[in-house]
């Protein structure tokens, strides 16, 4: 009999988020995991990386089936770190999330899940992250449960191009008002900052982000946003390539040194 | 008179960088300069941004021609804080850097300076970053300032496509050995990480980041690290939009529902 398939697991909320563990059950199925996964919550940390600090581990599980690490450093961090140290072999996947909060629109840009995705991608391996529109904690994920299964299922056979990775987004209602699965791209909008300024005991100012998205195209129907709204998943296939490929030609035209 | 237009400039290695003093020497005929910078070097902080910590502007310098503050937290919160609670009219470019350092290839992707770029480009304004070839806090930034210039009126002039931003890498030699400037796209590639495990007094494993960057298109005469081991300064235009829009046909065709 061979060996099950390794799946590397991630995620942004922390190794003790409600989120993982549904990820984690959904996946044991289908191989042996590994978690890697932030010891404390790193919303917002994108790509980053831990280049100052020195990174540490803290096992909390080891079995053949199911062994979870936490780590002081970034959701990319945890996979570079896992694919250099703790793996004694290639993943067949790195799944992270399933994330506390959207990441559809640009929200892929400044996401820790994504970011752990996107780093999976980079090495070559299949990767995917998952999110539920609901920030709270305690968000039910019974609905993504339900449809998990069959998503990795999918990956782990059709596996993904080179050099894409898929963000998943799950709205937040019940199983019987999920309309279906579409595949979509990012919408175009920004997130408009709004910044709470306060000021502290000692007189000094300071500001919390708060801020609120801004849908630049609400009514393009093949877009995520759109999709979520009515009660579509999301699924955007994501590519590392940022090139503007369409600019390349005019920008030669510029007059870069000065001399014409 | 008309008033010279607001350039807002960031980076990503601390208000105190030399690269930082660099691009704001070169962008002053040009406009009115607001610097807001990170108060410490924030390399490999990505498109990261602040949400569990209070951000604090410290104001360093403050005339018509020349504003200083710096800011507890990343690139990307110093563009954002900036635009949100200190300009009081649009910037009509954001400029970032010079970072000490390469951004080419996928480090776009990690790079805190261009985090900043992108920032503002998601803002609808043009945005472009800079690095030099070289990590030195006391590199030579001669040429990059000789070029500077002219780049900076030709995106004043031109101003670049909605959703665009620029990536433009010096190399690191001198004046007569730079062939010319080359307008690329991204590099195929990946940081091979190669964490040094080291053994603290106490008997606790750590990590320390290091790695090395792997060239998947070494030969590809049309990207950024050719033109650049080949004394060209490259420029790439990014954009914002990360779908892939080449796999949705092929995604959409997989099994997402186990029903067939």
């Amino acid at each position: 009999m061979t060996k099950k398939p390794l799946i590397l697991i991630s995620n942004d909320d922390g190794y003790q988020a409600k989120g993982l563990a549904h990820l984690i059950e959904a996946a044991r199925p289908f191989g042996r995991i590994v978690v890697v996964a932030p010891d404390r919550g790193e919303s917002g940390m994108s790509h980053a990386i831990t280049i100052k600090n020195p990174l540490r581990l803290t096992l909390h599980q080891k079995s053949e089936e199911l062994t979870i690490y936490s780590i002081n450093g970034t959701p990319v961090d945890a996979v570079k770190l896992a694919m250099n140290q703790i793996l004694k072999e290639r993943p067949a996947l790195v799944l992270s999330g399933v994330n506390h909060g959207s990441n559809a629109s640009i929200s892929v840009i400044y996401s820790g899940t994504l970011g752990a995705a996107r780093e999976g991608c980079l090495n070559g391996i299949p990767s995917v992250g998952f999110s539920l529109l609901n920030h709270d904690k305690d968000a039910d994920f019974s609905v993504v449960s339900h449809f998990l299964p069959q998503m990795i299922k999918e990956v782990l056979t059709n596996g993904l191009n080179d050099q894409t990775y898929l963000n998943i987004n799950f709205p937040d209602v019940g199983l019987s008002e999920i309309k279906g699965i579409k595949v979509c791209r990012q919408t175009k909008g920004v997130w408009k900052e709004e910044y709470e300024k306060r000021t502290d005991p000692h007189g000094g100012t300071y500001y919390w982000l708060t801020g609120a998205f801004n849908n630049f195209e609400p009514q393009a129907e093949d877009t995520d946003e759109w999709a979520l709204e009515r009660n579509y998943i999301a699924v955007v296939p994501n590519q590392i390539d940022g090139t503007a490929h369409q600019d390349i030609e005019q920008i030669k035209n510029w007059n870069w040194i000065g001399k014409r």
